[in-house]
């Protein structure tokens, strides 16, 4: 059984029911923290109730035998979840939507995947803290298998977050860092302040992650609203990528990693096609000189991102599959977004076979888990005994059987 | 003779050098007219002066012959050039670039293609009169091959900019109107707020486009701003589509016609299947819910796109070549960008020869112009005789020749 694949889910989602944060918030923010909890606007407050009702009946039927969210908080009851679907290790973001879908979201003053430029800067940052040491212990639990990622908001006080960073670093938290995807009116990704962040990230080996959740604010509440957020929602997840390759940063940190999470794939390689063009100094860019193109950078776009950018892509679509050789196989990382209804839990096998079954097997074991494994370090000697008791077969994901068992 | 190519260019660009819209503006905006001169930021100033210079002297030999910029603002020097490339009409925007390239843009206080929410609204709206004037005068040169894109800022004063397009409408401008493409903090395109002005150009017949040009404003000034620009810069040109679509625009005006100037289509298939599947329900969407992703709208976003919407996609490359049947052959509209350096002027035969020398006839007669024709209601008989006379053969794009011809 030694040829059972390591499936390592580089996008899972863990975080307490929001009102168990507040013994974890410093305790001038918690007074803050009462108030935030009682005016929330949740989601689902804003889309159409029957739908959302008859959508939650239906969610809680599929997982309520599987002990339903309180894998979000509870060690126990999500290690058996990850066991029952092959998952051998994980890598772990805020927000699980712990309080029901569509409610409050999780990691206070929404300092999750909602952080951005937009956020409150102490409060934010009194968030952040809370949630990653609730994060540090939480994953303790089963140091070797979960991963966490410790948020830092990076944009208001970039020492701040880099004291963050390093305590992170030396908490036991190995998935690396989340910063936030927008920036609103603080200089972007590009601009030299973040430096100091970057050379602590990179050297310390932590991940840095930007992650889809934040949407544009530049809508009104009006016709289309929620579908023009879903077409646009990975374009604000994707924009932190060629801010940071084309400011420069992989040129002034070759050792800093760079990891997208939870937002496709499939727009990669016209970017990156975009991106080398220009940098080769293609007819539009005549006018503005060669210089302009290759500021600061002595690789081509796509070089640097062969070195130093993954893509978390989590639940991909059959797009990212047909598309895996432009977009780098090595690349390439799977989540099943654990444990959100928009993932694959509690179907990721036959998920696997569908997606995967016709993926050649050396291929489908670097998505799957090999490329996460190397990127993150995770120890295979010590996986491997939780691999061999759960990990899928090849004949399960690629087998002949696999085709009646989807059907 | 009868079987040569209708060209219609559906992307130029035509303005005054800068000083000389004094006269048309309203009176009292002269004074801070001649502020706005004295005090304008160039973009030439933003980069590298040496590569500026060097840019410069090689285009300016190559146009020199050719009457330098003036066509830019001088009838008969644009007809000149039209027929050299064998260019039987135009569509004409602002902004030529006319005081030398990367100079003073042209059209009155960023009217033209800067224009958005950041413009100050009084201003720019003065300024947008200053230019429509002139070009209505500019057009009667040659009304049948010459069809002006009137400027209307949109955002700050809805019942202004439908009085703006009336008069465009009773002056002889026959191109439509340009609306900017970025809105700042006013409300998006989605909103019903706007639904008086895309009744009356629906009415009127005036075809509605975005072009692109205006950048993001939230990126600070840092390494790689340029290439940072020019990779997200066809991302806001196209920002407008899906508000206008996923907000039931079209939906709510059925025969609204909307074109994209300038913004390369590549990037349509992969836009359009996204709305498509979000509108069919996939795996994602289930926590919103169906009636958020069909918010308005009885049709699926494709469909829309097929009957509502076009691709002036002007100087395309290889790329939309390959993909024209993903994006539509009937939707997809040439354009040669003069007297942009970033356009083919004054090489435009030769390029038609490479990019379209190997599609079929009857698809290269579509993109090249037929599709513009039916658009935008030109006069097929009153073209006829300019055609006969300037018009490519299908031996000089597609003969043996051709290969000879642009080795």
């Amino acid at each position: 059984m030694a040829d059972r694949y390591l499936l390592i889910s580089t996008d899972t989602h863990a975080g307490l029911p929001p009102e168990k944060y507040r013994e974890y918030l410093d305790p001038q923010y918690r007074a803050a923290f009462d108030e935030s909890l009682a005016n929330d606007v949740t989601s689902a407050q804003l889309i159409n109730q029957d739908e959302h009702q008859r959508f939650l009946a239906e969610w809680n039927a599929q997982i309520g035998g599987h002990g339903g969210m309180t894998g979000s908080w509870d060690p126990v009851v999500r290690t058996k979840e990850l066991d029952g679907e092959g998952v051998a290790a994980e890598v772990v973001f805020p927000d699980a939507d712990a309080a029901g879908v569509g409610g409050v979201s999780g990691s206070p003053f929404g300092s999750g995947l909602g952080s951005s430029g937009d956020s409150d800067p102490e409060l934010v940052m009194a968030g952040a803290w809370a949630h990653n040491r609730w994060l540090a212990e939480f994953c303790q639990h089963d140091p070797e298998r979960r991963y966490g990622v410790a948020i830092v908001p990076a944009l208001h006080d970039v020492q701040a977050a880099v004291r963050l960073v390093e305590w992170a670093a030396n908490h036991g938290i190995r998935g690396g860092v989340m910063i936030p995807a927008r920036w609103g009116s603080y200089p972007a990704y590009n601009d030299r302040v973040y430096d100091p962040l970057w050379s602590v990230c990179a050297e310390a080996g932590m991940v840095v992650h930007t992650h889809s959740g934040v949407g544009p604010t530049d809508y009104t509440w009006s016709p289309g609203l929620i579908s023009i957020y879903a077409t646009e929602s990975y374009w604000w997840g994707a924009r932190p990528f060629w801010a940071l390759l084309l400011g420069g940063v992989f040129e002034r940190h070759p050792t800093l990693r760079y990891a997208i999470a939870e937002n496709g794939a499939w727009w990669v390689p016209d970017i990156l096609d975009r991106m080398d063009s220009k940098w080769e100094g293609d007819h539009p860019t005549r006018k503005f000189g060669p210089s302009a193109f290759r500021d600061g950078m002595t690789m081509m776009p796509s070089e640097y991102y062969r070195r130093n950018v993954w893509l978390a892509s989590s639940v991909m679509g059959e797009i990212e599959v047909e598309r895996r050789h432009r977009i780098g196989v090595d690349r390439l990382m799977w989540g099943h977004d654990y444990p959100h209804p928009e993932g694959t839990w509690p179907n990721t096998r036959a998920w696997l076979r569908e997606r995967f079954g016709a993926v050649p097997e050396d291929e489908a074991r670097r998505i799957l888990g090999l490329n996460a494994a190397e990127l993150y370090g995770f120890d295979l000697a010590r996986l491997a005994p939780v691999v061999e008791r759960i990990g899928p077969t090849p004949q399960e994901i690629h087998g002949p059987a696999a085709a009646e068992a989807s059907a």
